[in-house]
Protein backbone atom coordinates (compact mmCIF):
# COMPACT_ATOMS: atom_id res chain seq x y z
CA UNK A 1 0.00 0.00 0.00
CA UNK A 2 2.61 2.40 0.77
CA UNK A 3 4.67 4.20 -1.64
CA UNK A 4 8.38 4.17 -1.45
CA UNK A 5 10.15 7.29 0.55
CA UNK A 6 11.04 10.26 -0.91
CA UNK A 7 14.84 10.65 -2.39
CA UNK A 8 15.39 13.98 -2.85
CA UNK A 9 13.75 17.43 -2.05
CA UNK A 10 12.89 17.67 -5.76
CA UNK A 11 8.98 17.86 -4.35
CA UNK A 12 9.89 19.74 -1.42
CA UNK A 13 7.62 22.82 -1.09
CA UNK A 14 7.57 24.75 2.17
CA UNK A 15 4.37 27.18 3.10
CA UNK A 16 5.74 30.92 4.20
CA UNK A 17 3.49 30.26 7.47
CA UNK A 18 5.36 27.26 8.75
CA UNK A 19 8.62 29.69 9.52
CA UNK A 20 6.27 32.27 9.86
CA UNK A 21 8.97 34.31 12.04
CA UNK A 22 10.99 34.24 9.02
CA UNK A 23 9.99 37.08 6.47
CA UNK A 24 9.47 36.14 3.11
CA UNK A 25 13.42 36.81 1.86
CA UNK A 26 14.94 35.00 4.84
CA UNK A 27 12.50 31.89 4.01
CA UNK A 28 14.09 32.02 0.66
CA UNK A 29 17.91 32.21 0.80
CA UNK A 30 17.18 29.59 3.48
CA UNK A 31 14.65 27.08 1.64
CA UNK A 32 17.13 27.31 -1.31
CA UNK A 33 20.39 26.84 0.30
CA UNK A 34 18.91 23.76 1.76
CA UNK A 35 17.82 22.47 -1.60
CA UNK A 36 14.15 22.74 -0.91
CA UNK A 37 12.46 23.81 -4.41
CA UNK A 38 9.19 24.86 -3.93
CA UNK A 39 7.54 27.62 -1.79
CA UNK A 40 3.64 28.44 -1.23
CA UNK A 41 3.15 32.01 -0.09
CA UNK A 42 0.28 33.18 2.17
CA UNK A 43 -0.67 36.58 1.51
CA UNK A 44 0.61 38.13 4.77
CA UNK A 45 3.95 37.64 3.34
CA UNK A 46 3.69 39.55 0.92
CA UNK A 47 2.29 42.74 3.21
CA UNK A 48 4.03 46.09 2.07
CA UNK A 49 6.26 44.55 -0.61
CA UNK A 50 6.60 45.17 -4.52
CA UNK A 51 4.86 41.50 -5.40
CA UNK A 52 6.20 41.34 -8.59
CA UNK A 53 9.53 41.85 -7.75
CA UNK A 54 8.92 39.42 -4.67
CA UNK A 55 7.86 36.86 -7.29
CA UNK A 56 11.47 37.26 -9.21
CA UNK A 57 13.29 37.16 -5.92
CA UNK A 58 11.77 33.76 -5.43
CA UNK A 59 12.69 32.74 -8.90
CA UNK A 60 16.27 34.22 -8.60
CA UNK A 61 16.29 31.39 -5.50
CA UNK A 62 15.73 28.91 -7.59
CA UNK A 63 11.70 28.01 -5.81
CA UNK A 64 9.18 27.23 -7.78
CA UNK A 65 6.11 29.64 -6.65
CA UNK A 66 3.54 26.65 -6.56
CA UNK A 67 0.57 28.32 -4.44
CA UNK A 68 -1.13 31.49 -3.42
CA UNK A 69 -2.50 31.00 0.42
CA UNK A 70 -5.63 31.69 0.89
CA UNK A 71 -8.46 32.72 -1.39
CA UNK A 72 -12.04 31.52 0.38
CA UNK A 73 -14.06 32.67 3.29
CA UNK A 74 -17.06 33.35 0.63
CA UNK A 75 -19.44 32.79 3.22
CA UNK A 76 -21.99 35.71 5.17
CA UNK A 77 -25.01 36.03 5.78
CA UNK A 78 -25.27 39.59 5.00
CA UNK A 79 -24.68 40.05 1.50
CA UNK A 80 -22.40 43.44 1.39
CA UNK A 81 -19.78 41.14 2.84
CA UNK A 82 -20.15 38.94 0.49
CA UNK A 83 -19.49 41.12 -1.89
CA UNK A 84 -16.24 42.62 0.13
CA UNK A 85 -15.18 38.71 0.39
CA UNK A 86 -15.59 38.46 -3.33
CA UNK A 87 -13.65 41.56 -4.04
CA UNK A 88 -11.13 40.25 -1.79
CA UNK A 89 -10.41 37.15 -3.65
CA UNK A 90 -10.42 38.88 -7.09
CA UNK A 91 -7.50 40.79 -5.18
CA UNK A 92 -5.82 37.48 -4.34
CA UNK A 93 -6.10 36.36 -8.13
CA UNK A 94 -3.93 39.48 -8.97
CA UNK A 95 -1.62 39.35 -6.53
CA UNK A 96 -0.99 35.51 -7.74
CA UNK A 97 -1.02 36.80 -11.44
CA UNK A 98 1.67 39.28 -10.10
CA UNK A 99 3.93 36.86 -7.88
CA UNK A 100 3.63 34.45 -10.83
CA UNK A 101 1.26 31.45 -8.81
CA UNK A 102 -0.92 29.53 -10.87
CA UNK A 103 -2.80 28.56 -7.91
CA UNK A 104 -4.61 29.96 -5.60
CA UNK A 105 -6.13 27.67 -2.54
CA UNK A 106 -9.25 28.33 -1.38
CA UNK A 107 -10.21 27.76 2.69
CA UNK A 108 -13.23 28.46 2.05
CA UNK A 109 -15.78 29.74 5.00
CA UNK A 110 -18.75 29.66 7.01
CA UNK A 111 -20.79 32.04 9.00
CA UNK A 112 -22.14 30.25 12.48
CA UNK A 113 -24.94 32.25 12.27
CA UNK A 114 -26.73 31.10 9.13
CA UNK A 115 -27.21 26.83 8.08
CA UNK A 116 -24.11 24.74 6.76
CA UNK A 117 -25.69 24.17 3.57
CA UNK A 118 -26.44 28.23 3.09
CA UNK A 119 -22.55 28.57 3.76
CA UNK A 120 -22.15 25.88 1.21
CA UNK A 121 -24.27 27.35 -1.67
CA UNK A 122 -22.48 30.88 -0.94
CA UNK A 123 -19.09 29.26 -1.53
CA UNK A 124 -20.03 27.84 -4.63
CA UNK A 125 -21.72 30.92 -5.99
CA UNK A 126 -18.56 32.94 -4.59
CA UNK A 127 -16.24 30.77 -6.45
CA UNK A 128 -18.54 30.96 -9.81
CA UNK A 129 -18.23 34.92 -9.40
CA UNK A 130 -14.24 34.91 -9.41
CA UNK A 131 -13.86 32.12 -12.18
CA UNK A 132 -13.73 34.22 -15.16
CA UNK A 133 -10.79 36.27 -13.03
CA UNK A 134 -9.15 33.63 -12.48
CA UNK A 135 -9.21 32.12 -15.80
CA UNK A 136 -8.11 35.36 -17.37
CA UNK A 137 -5.55 35.54 -15.00
CA UNK A 138 -4.58 31.60 -15.28
CA UNK A 139 -4.95 30.72 -12.36
CA UNK A 140 -6.10 27.83 -10.47
CA UNK A 141 -8.57 27.36 -7.58
CA UNK A 142 -8.22 24.52 -5.58
CA UNK A 143 -11.29 24.15 -2.99
CA UNK A 144 -9.42 22.72 0.50
CA UNK A 145 -11.81 20.58 2.75
CA UNK A 146 -11.16 21.95 6.27
CA UNK A 147 -11.37 19.32 8.96
CA UNK A 148 -14.85 19.24 10.29
CA UNK A 149 -13.69 21.20 13.99
CA UNK A 150 -13.74 24.26 11.52
CA UNK A 151 -17.08 24.08 10.37
CA UNK A 152 -18.10 26.61 12.79
CA UNK A 153 -16.36 29.61 11.01
CA UNK A 154 -13.31 28.25 8.67
CA UNK A 155 -15.04 26.28 6.62
CA UNK A 156 -18.28 24.35 5.64
CA UNK A 157 -16.84 22.33 2.83
CA UNK A 158 -15.46 19.62 5.39
CA UNK A 159 -15.11 16.15 3.53
CA UNK A 160 -13.17 15.43 0.27
CA UNK A 161 -16.44 13.99 -0.62
CA UNK A 162 -18.42 17.63 -0.45
CA UNK A 163 -15.10 18.84 -2.86
CA UNK A 164 -15.25 16.78 -5.22
CA UNK A 165 -18.86 17.62 -5.79
CA UNK A 166 -18.47 21.38 -5.33
CA UNK A 167 -16.08 20.79 -7.95
CA UNK A 168 -17.66 18.65 -10.18
CA UNK A 169 -20.72 21.11 -9.66
CA UNK A 170 -18.68 24.21 -11.49
CA UNK A 171 -17.19 22.10 -13.73
CA UNK A 172 -14.12 23.98 -14.99
CA UNK A 173 -10.86 22.63 -15.46
CA UNK A 174 -9.88 26.19 -13.29
CA UNK A 175 -11.14 24.46 -10.12
CA UNK A 176 -10.01 21.63 -8.28
CA UNK A 177 -9.39 20.51 -4.56
CA UNK A 178 -6.51 20.43 -1.91
CA UNK A 179 -5.76 17.59 -0.27
CA UNK A 180 -4.52 18.19 3.15
CA UNK A 181 -3.41 15.24 5.44
CA UNK A 182 -4.58 17.13 8.42
CA UNK A 183 -8.25 17.66 7.62
CA UNK A 184 -8.48 14.76 5.89
CA UNK A 185 -6.57 11.70 7.23
CA UNK A 186 -9.41 10.26 10.00
CA UNK A 187 -12.28 9.93 6.59
CA UNK A 188 -12.89 6.35 5.68
CA UNK A 189 -13.36 7.36 2.09
CA UNK A 190 -10.24 9.14 1.85
CA UNK A 191 -8.95 7.12 -0.80
CA UNK A 192 -11.95 6.49 -2.38
CA UNK A 193 -12.30 10.62 -3.24
CA UNK A 194 -8.75 11.15 -4.17
CA UNK A 195 -9.14 8.51 -6.52
CA UNK A 196 -12.57 9.97 -7.98
CA UNK A 197 -10.66 13.39 -7.35
CA UNK A 198 -8.05 12.35 -9.77
CA UNK A 199 -10.06 11.00 -12.72
CA UNK A 200 -11.43 14.55 -12.55
CA UNK A 201 -7.88 15.94 -13.01
CA UNK A 202 -8.86 18.18 -10.37
CA UNK A 203 -6.56 16.91 -7.72
CA UNK A 204 -4.51 20.06 -7.38
CA UNK A 205 -2.75 20.38 -4.27
CA UNK A 206 -0.67 18.08 -1.74
CA UNK A 207 -0.29 19.41 1.65
CA UNK A 208 1.43 17.74 4.86
CA UNK A 209 2.11 17.46 8.51
CA UNK A 210 0.97 15.16 11.39
CA UNK A 211 -1.97 15.16 13.98
CA UNK A 212 -0.38 15.40 17.58
CA UNK A 213 -1.71 13.31 20.24
CA UNK A 214 -2.81 15.55 22.53
CA UNK A 215 -3.55 17.76 20.26
CA UNK A 216 -3.53 21.47 22.18
CA UNK A 217 -4.68 23.88 20.12
CA UNK A 218 -7.38 24.14 17.60
CA UNK A 219 -5.50 26.17 15.34
CA UNK A 220 -1.22 26.22 16.36
CA UNK A 221 -0.68 22.60 17.43
CA UNK A 222 -0.19 20.81 14.12
CA UNK A 223 2.82 18.20 14.02
CA UNK A 224 5.84 17.67 12.08
CA UNK A 225 5.76 14.27 9.89
CA UNK A 226 6.51 11.64 12.47
CA UNK A 227 5.37 13.50 15.36
CA UNK A 228 1.57 12.03 15.00
CA UNK A 229 -0.90 9.36 13.94
CA UNK A 230 -1.38 10.55 10.22
CA UNK A 231 -0.56 7.65 7.69
CA UNK A 232 1.31 10.34 5.67
CA UNK A 233 3.25 8.24 3.28
CA UNK A 234 -0.16 5.83 2.39
CA UNK A 235 -2.35 9.05 1.63
CA UNK A 236 0.99 10.27 -0.89
CA UNK A 237 0.49 6.61 -2.05
CA UNK A 238 -3.15 7.26 -3.10
CA UNK A 239 -2.59 10.69 -3.98
CA UNK A 240 0.24 9.16 -6.70
CA UNK A 241 -1.83 6.34 -7.77
CA UNK A 242 -4.58 9.52 -8.39
CA UNK A 243 -1.89 10.59 -11.05
CA UNK A 244 -0.24 13.21 -8.47
CA UNK A 245 3.00 14.82 -9.24
CA UNK A 246 3.42 17.67 -8.05
CA UNK A 247 4.64 19.47 -5.15
CA UNK A 248 4.44 17.64 -1.57
CA UNK A 249 3.68 21.30 0.87
CA UNK A 250 4.82 21.69 4.13
CA UNK A 251 2.11 23.50 5.76
CA UNK A 252 3.30 23.36 9.85
CA UNK A 253 0.78 26.22 12.44
CA UNK A 254 2.96 25.64 15.55
CA UNK A 255 3.23 27.71 17.98
CA UNK A 256 5.96 25.43 19.82
CA UNK A 257 7.94 25.08 16.08
CA UNK A 258 7.49 29.18 15.76
CA UNK A 259 9.20 29.37 19.56
CA UNK A 260 12.49 27.40 18.60
CA UNK A 261 15.29 28.44 15.98
CA UNK A 262 13.89 28.44 12.46
CA UNK A 263 16.86 26.90 11.25
CA UNK A 264 17.30 24.26 13.30
CA UNK A 265 13.65 23.50 12.30
CA UNK A 266 13.99 23.32 8.56
CA UNK A 267 16.42 21.14 9.16
CA UNK A 268 13.83 19.12 11.19
CA UNK A 269 11.18 19.43 8.44
CA UNK A 270 13.96 18.27 5.92
CA UNK A 271 14.41 15.56 8.37
CA UNK A 272 10.90 14.82 8.82
CA UNK A 273 10.46 14.48 5.30
CA UNK A 274 12.92 12.41 3.97
CA UNK A 275 11.84 9.86 6.94
CA UNK A 276 8.05 10.52 6.49
CA UNK A 277 7.15 12.03 3.76
CA UNK B 1 -38.38 21.05 8.78
CA UNK B 2 -37.71 21.91 12.48
CA UNK B 3 -39.78 20.19 14.44
CA UNK B 4 -42.01 22.34 17.13
CA UNK B 5 -40.63 23.18 20.55
CA UNK B 6 -40.45 20.72 23.61
CA UNK B 7 -43.80 21.96 25.69
CA UNK B 8 -42.76 20.19 28.83
CA UNK B 9 -40.05 18.64 30.80
CA UNK B 10 -41.11 15.16 30.15
CA UNK B 11 -38.69 13.48 28.16
CA UNK B 12 -35.65 15.46 29.70
CA UNK B 13 -32.49 13.84 30.62
CA UNK B 14 -29.13 15.02 31.73
CA UNK B 15 -26.07 13.48 32.22
CA UNK B 16 -24.43 13.45 35.68
CA UNK B 17 -21.05 14.75 34.17
CA UNK B 18 -22.94 17.85 32.84
CA UNK B 19 -23.43 19.05 36.34
CA UNK B 20 -20.06 17.61 37.35
CA UNK B 21 -19.33 19.71 40.63
CA UNK B 22 -22.65 17.51 42.41
CA UNK B 23 -22.20 14.26 43.59
CA UNK B 24 -25.15 12.05 42.71
CA UNK B 25 -27.60 12.34 45.35
CA UNK B 26 -27.51 16.35 45.02
CA UNK B 27 -28.02 15.88 41.63
CA UNK B 28 -30.97 13.27 41.86
CA UNK B 29 -32.29 15.67 44.45
CA UNK B 30 -31.91 18.98 42.27
CA UNK B 31 -33.01 17.70 39.02
CA UNK B 32 -35.78 15.77 39.98
CA UNK B 33 -37.22 18.86 42.24
CA UNK B 34 -36.55 20.81 38.93
CA UNK B 35 -38.87 18.16 37.09
CA UNK B 36 -36.19 16.66 34.85
CA UNK B 37 -37.50 12.96 34.34
CA UNK B 38 -33.77 11.47 33.37
CA UNK B 39 -30.36 10.98 34.30
CA UNK B 40 -27.68 9.35 32.45
CA UNK B 41 -24.95 8.02 34.86
CA UNK B 42 -21.47 8.07 34.18
CA UNK B 43 -19.66 5.87 36.04
CA UNK B 44 -17.17 7.46 38.10
CA UNK B 45 -20.52 9.24 39.65
CA UNK B 46 -20.76 5.47 41.05
CA UNK B 47 -17.34 5.16 42.38
CA UNK B 48 -17.74 4.00 46.58
CA UNK B 49 -21.13 3.32 46.42
CA UNK B 50 -23.85 0.14 46.24
CA UNK B 51 -24.91 0.45 42.59
CA UNK B 52 -28.04 -1.46 43.24
CA UNK B 53 -28.78 1.32 46.08
CA UNK B 54 -27.79 4.13 44.21
CA UNK B 55 -30.34 2.76 41.37
CA UNK B 56 -32.77 2.79 43.77
CA UNK B 57 -32.26 6.45 45.38
CA UNK B 58 -32.41 7.18 41.60
CA UNK B 59 -35.79 6.40 40.84
CA UNK B 60 -37.33 6.93 43.93
CA UNK B 61 -36.32 10.60 42.83
CA UNK B 62 -38.65 9.55 40.37
CA UNK B 63 -35.67 9.38 37.71
CA UNK B 64 -35.30 7.33 34.82
CA UNK B 65 -32.07 5.76 34.06
CA UNK B 66 -31.96 6.14 30.85
CA UNK B 67 -28.04 5.39 29.98
CA UNK B 68 -24.43 4.26 31.75
CA UNK B 69 -21.82 6.08 30.30
CA UNK B 70 -19.48 4.73 29.44
CA UNK B 71 -18.31 1.65 27.43
CA UNK B 72 -15.74 1.12 24.42
CA UNK B 73 -12.36 1.97 24.18
CA UNK B 74 -12.01 -1.34 22.72
CA UNK B 75 -8.63 -0.72 20.30
CA UNK B 76 -5.27 -1.23 21.42
CA UNK B 77 -2.29 -2.29 19.87
CA UNK B 78 -1.23 -4.63 22.84
CA UNK B 79 -3.36 -7.87 23.09
CA UNK B 80 -3.23 -7.69 26.53
CA UNK B 81 -4.66 -4.12 26.83
CA UNK B 82 -7.59 -4.84 24.62
CA UNK B 83 -8.28 -8.02 26.56
CA UNK B 84 -8.70 -5.48 29.77
CA UNK B 85 -10.79 -3.24 27.87
CA UNK B 86 -13.27 -6.20 27.03
CA UNK B 87 -13.05 -7.22 30.99
CA UNK B 88 -13.80 -3.62 31.83
CA UNK B 89 -16.83 -3.20 29.35
CA UNK B 90 -18.01 -6.41 30.81
CA UNK B 91 -17.80 -4.85 34.19
CA UNK B 92 -19.93 -1.90 32.96
CA UNK B 93 -22.52 -4.22 32.08
CA UNK B 94 -22.68 -5.68 35.41
CA UNK B 95 -23.24 -1.97 36.86
CA UNK B 96 -25.91 -1.06 33.96
CA UNK B 97 -27.52 -4.09 35.51
CA UNK B 98 -27.42 -3.90 39.11
CA UNK B 99 -27.78 0.41 38.71
CA UNK B 100 -31.25 -0.59 35.97
CA UNK B 101 -30.06 0.95 32.91
CA UNK B 102 -30.80 -0.52 30.33
CA UNK B 103 -28.08 0.79 27.50
CA UNK B 104 -24.31 1.21 27.83
CA UNK B 105 -23.05 4.05 25.44
CA UNK B 106 -19.70 3.19 23.58
CA UNK B 107 -16.82 5.46 23.00
CA UNK B 108 -15.77 2.78 21.12
CA UNK B 109 -11.35 4.39 20.73
CA UNK B 110 -8.74 4.25 19.28
CA UNK B 111 -5.02 3.09 19.14
CA UNK B 112 -3.06 6.55 17.32
CA UNK B 113 -0.30 3.92 17.11
CA UNK B 114 -2.05 1.71 14.90
CA UNK B 115 -4.29 2.34 12.11
CA UNK B 116 -7.98 3.64 11.84
CA UNK B 117 -9.16 0.51 10.27
CA UNK B 118 -7.26 -1.93 12.62
CA UNK B 119 -8.89 0.44 15.75
CA UNK B 120 -12.32 -0.07 13.79
CA UNK B 121 -11.71 -4.05 13.77
CA UNK B 122 -10.88 -4.56 17.59
CA UNK B 123 -14.00 -1.81 17.73
CA UNK B 124 -16.27 -4.48 16.36
CA UNK B 125 -14.64 -7.87 17.95
CA UNK B 126 -14.90 -5.98 21.47
CA UNK B 127 -18.45 -5.22 21.01
CA UNK B 128 -18.84 -9.21 19.63
CA UNK B 129 -17.18 -10.38 22.79
CA UNK B 130 -19.43 -8.35 25.15
CA UNK B 131 -22.09 -9.05 23.43
CA UNK B 132 -23.82 -12.36 25.34
CA UNK B 133 -23.25 -10.67 28.62
CA UNK B 134 -25.19 -7.55 27.34
CA UNK B 135 -28.04 -10.08 26.17
CA UNK B 136 -27.95 -12.06 29.47
CA UNK B 137 -28.40 -8.73 31.08
CA UNK B 138 -31.07 -7.39 28.94
CA UNK B 139 -28.47 -4.20 27.95
CA UNK B 140 -28.52 -2.83 24.75
CA UNK B 141 -24.75 -1.32 23.69
CA UNK B 142 -25.53 2.03 21.64
CA UNK B 143 -22.11 2.77 19.20
CA UNK B 144 -21.17 6.80 19.75
CA UNK B 145 -19.79 7.87 16.78
CA UNK B 146 -17.14 10.54 18.00
CA UNK B 147 -16.35 13.72 15.72
CA UNK B 148 -13.15 13.25 14.01
CA UNK B 149 -11.22 15.71 16.14
CA UNK B 150 -11.29 12.69 18.67
CA UNK B 151 -10.10 10.22 16.02
CA UNK B 152 -6.90 9.78 17.25
CA UNK B 153 -7.44 8.64 20.92
CA UNK B 154 -11.36 8.34 21.30
CA UNK B 155 -12.95 6.76 18.63
CA UNK B 156 -11.88 5.38 15.06
CA UNK B 157 -16.14 5.63 14.58
CA UNK B 158 -16.47 9.33 13.62
CA UNK B 159 -19.46 9.25 11.53
CA UNK B 160 -22.66 8.10 11.81
CA UNK B 161 -22.31 5.75 8.30
CA UNK B 162 -19.74 3.99 10.19
CA UNK B 163 -21.61 3.59 13.02
CA UNK B 164 -24.81 2.20 11.05
CA UNK B 165 -22.46 0.01 9.12
CA UNK B 166 -21.03 -1.34 12.08
CA UNK B 167 -24.47 -2.04 14.04
CA UNK B 168 -25.79 -3.68 10.54
CA UNK B 169 -22.53 -5.87 10.72
CA UNK B 170 -22.80 -7.12 13.79
CA UNK B 171 -26.76 -7.45 12.88
CA UNK B 172 -27.91 -7.37 16.73
CA UNK B 173 -31.01 -6.11 17.85
CA UNK B 174 -28.77 -5.39 21.16
CA UNK B 175 -26.63 -2.93 19.25
CA UNK B 176 -27.35 0.08 17.94
CA UNK B 177 -26.45 4.10 17.83
CA UNK B 178 -25.83 6.85 19.56
CA UNK B 179 -27.04 10.42 18.23
CA UNK B 180 -25.08 13.09 19.40
CA UNK B 181 -25.18 16.34 17.96
CA UNK B 182 -22.04 17.93 19.00
CA UNK B 183 -19.85 15.06 17.08
CA UNK B 184 -22.41 14.89 14.05
CA UNK B 185 -24.01 18.42 13.15
CA UNK B 186 -21.29 19.36 10.40
CA UNK B 187 -22.30 16.20 8.32
CA UNK B 188 -23.51 16.53 4.93
CA UNK B 189 -25.22 12.70 5.66
CA UNK B 190 -26.70 13.50 8.77
CA UNK B 191 -30.03 13.35 7.87
CA UNK B 192 -29.58 10.76 5.38
CA UNK B 193 -27.95 8.62 8.25
CA UNK B 194 -30.54 9.07 10.99
CA UNK B 195 -33.27 7.48 8.68
CA UNK B 196 -31.47 4.47 7.80
CA UNK B 197 -30.23 4.55 11.66
CA UNK B 198 -34.34 4.89 12.67
CA UNK B 199 -35.04 2.20 9.58
CA UNK B 200 -32.65 -0.61 11.24
CA UNK B 201 -34.28 0.82 14.56
CA UNK B 202 -31.30 1.18 15.92
CA UNK B 203 -31.49 4.89 17.05
CA UNK B 204 -31.07 4.30 20.76
CA UNK B 205 -29.60 7.69 22.50
CA UNK B 206 -29.70 11.42 21.12
CA UNK B 207 -27.44 13.81 23.15
CA UNK B 208 -27.67 17.43 22.60
CA UNK B 209 -25.56 20.36 24.06
CA UNK B 210 -24.02 23.10 21.13
CA UNK B 211 -21.00 24.10 19.52
CA UNK B 212 -19.16 27.46 20.60
CA UNK B 213 -17.41 30.03 18.28
CA UNK B 214 -14.49 29.75 19.06
CA UNK B 215 -14.25 26.81 21.03
CA UNK B 216 -11.22 27.05 22.92
CA UNK B 217 -10.94 23.64 24.12
CA UNK B 218 -11.12 19.99 22.48
CA UNK B 219 -12.94 18.66 25.78
CA UNK B 220 -14.09 20.67 27.61
CA UNK B 221 -15.88 23.58 25.94
CA UNK B 222 -19.13 22.85 24.99
CA UNK B 223 -21.87 25.00 24.79
CA UNK B 224 -25.70 24.94 25.86
CA UNK B 225 -28.26 24.65 23.81
CA UNK B 226 -28.31 28.07 21.97
CA UNK B 227 -24.69 29.04 22.47
CA UNK B 228 -23.32 27.88 19.39
CA UNK B 229 -24.12 26.83 15.84
CA UNK B 230 -25.87 23.25 15.85
CA UNK B 231 -29.65 23.29 14.42
CA UNK B 232 -30.71 21.23 17.58
CA UNK B 233 -33.93 21.35 16.57
CA UNK B 234 -33.68 20.87 12.98
CA UNK B 235 -31.80 17.85 14.14
CA UNK B 236 -34.20 16.18 16.56
CA UNK B 237 -36.70 16.65 14.06
CA UNK B 238 -34.84 14.27 11.94
CA UNK B 239 -34.26 11.88 14.65
CA UNK B 240 -37.92 12.06 15.75
CA UNK B 241 -38.55 11.46 11.74
CA UNK B 242 -36.69 7.87 12.26
CA UNK B 243 -39.39 7.45 14.85
CA UNK B 244 -37.01 8.21 18.02
CA UNK B 245 -39.31 8.93 21.03
CA UNK B 246 -36.93 8.93 23.94
CA UNK B 247 -35.14 11.09 26.42
CA UNK B 248 -33.47 14.49 24.66
CA UNK B 249 -30.26 13.61 26.81
CA UNK B 250 -28.10 17.08 27.68
CA UNK B 251 -24.51 16.20 27.71
CA UNK B 252 -22.18 18.87 28.86
CA UNK B 253 -18.72 19.17 29.58
CA UNK B 254 -17.82 22.49 30.67
CA UNK B 255 -15.14 24.07 32.85
CA UNK B 256 -17.26 27.44 32.33
CA UNK B 257 -19.95 25.81 33.20
CA UNK B 258 -18.81 23.65 36.13
CA UNK B 259 -17.37 27.40 37.92
CA UNK B 260 -21.02 28.59 38.06
CA UNK B 261 -23.13 27.80 40.50
CA UNK B 262 -25.02 24.31 39.76
CA UNK B 263 -28.11 25.44 41.03
CA UNK B 264 -28.17 28.34 38.46
CA UNK B 265 -26.95 26.10 35.10
CA UNK B 266 -29.97 23.68 35.92
CA UNK B 267 -31.88 26.28 35.38
CA UNK B 268 -30.33 27.83 32.70
CA UNK B 269 -30.17 23.97 30.76
CA UNK B 270 -33.95 23.99 31.43
CA UNK B 271 -34.47 27.49 30.15
CA UNK B 272 -32.31 26.69 27.28
CA UNK B 273 -33.99 23.15 26.71
CA UNK B 274 -37.35 24.90 26.31
CA UNK B 275 -36.45 27.18 23.55
CA UNK B 276 -33.23 25.59 21.92
CA UNK B 277 -34.04 21.48 21.84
Amino acid sequence: MSTTPVTDLSRLCIHTITTKPWDIETAARNYSASGVKGITVWRDALHGRDIRKTGDMLRQNDLKVVSLCRGGFFPARDRRKREIAIDDNRRAIEEAFELGAKLIVLVCGADPSQSLEDSRKQIQEGIVSVLPEAISAGIRLAIEPLHPMYADTRSAINTIHQANDMSEAIDSPWVGVAVDVYHLWWDPNLEKEIIRCGKNNALLAFHICDWKSPTLDFLNDRGLMGDGCIPIRKIRSWVEAAGFIGFIEVEIFSTEYWKMSQNKFLYKIIDAYKKHA
